[in-house]
């Protein structure tokens, strides 16, 4: 048994439900007064992107996310493909080499995946 | 690798496929004679929850995989947010303080994660 | 911390562009410089049975990903529920006892679960 509580939420869909979805989770879990976490993760990429830019319909929830101390990613290889950058993004989200691997580093270090 | 095999599905999707989807995985790994399991969980969540309900269409087969020995598990988060209580799950499904709280612990403590 | 990076993804849905994106994220994990992968798996079941099948849209991309030592099987459960057997399977997937089971049986041995 593991003694740390990290877990990340992976944000990948492109309906506007799934993504609240995954929003509201994350929200529940830094909430959640019957687990004391050491970290909460999401790892937007794909069409999950959206809400985690600047011009994104969420963008002030993610905002809200980062200001409570959860770290928030975004996969490089989908801003390329997206054509935005860096600056595109809500600040204080962390561009990460691919979505893919950065999810295979975190449940490798303890993290729990839950996928929305 | 670990001593124990145990898994945890996650029911969280609200179309009928995917909920017949999510039980018959969860009747496949009972049925499955290549491995021994410790322990299988489902956890029902958001529009997950129906299944997990008297009134749910699919009542019988979770009725069945609780008889079974299947750990099934509601989010009070979802209860709250439908107006639920207790009183309206299926005999025998617990109910958990946030469905990623459980997911959460649940991993720590060894169990796969599997999202039909 | 584990010192192995081994992944599966979970291919499970009908819809063409989830298949894509699925195939597309294994290939980019083949393709991420910043992390040594040590196996990269495919479980194709249900639905995501299509693209390892040999009549299937995509079985090109699953026939480069099995060149590139990219392990992939097919939940024989699947194959029994689509009146299919092995020899309709793209060369080189491997099949499994149930989809669910052998999800189980990697992610014990220390494999990240990623479902697209």
């Amino acid at each position: 048994m593991l003694e740390d509580n990290k877990t990340v939420f992976h944000l990948i869909g492109g309906s506007a439900d799934e993504q609240d979805l995954a929003l509201t989770l994350a929200e529940n879990l830094t909430e959640d007064d019957s687990i004391e976490m050491d970290d909460i993760a999401v790892l937007a990429q794909a069409e999950g992107i959206d809400p985690v830019t600047k011009e994104g319909d969420e963008s002030d929830r993610v905002r809200a996310l980062v200001e409570d101390g959860v770290s928030v990613k975004a996969c490089s290889n989908t801003l390329a493909m997206f054509d935005l950058d860096e600056s595109d993004l809500v600040d204080g989200v962390e561009t990460v080499s691919s979505g893919v691997g950065e999810l295979t580093r975190l449940q490798n270090d303890g993290y729990a995946y839950i996928r929305p």
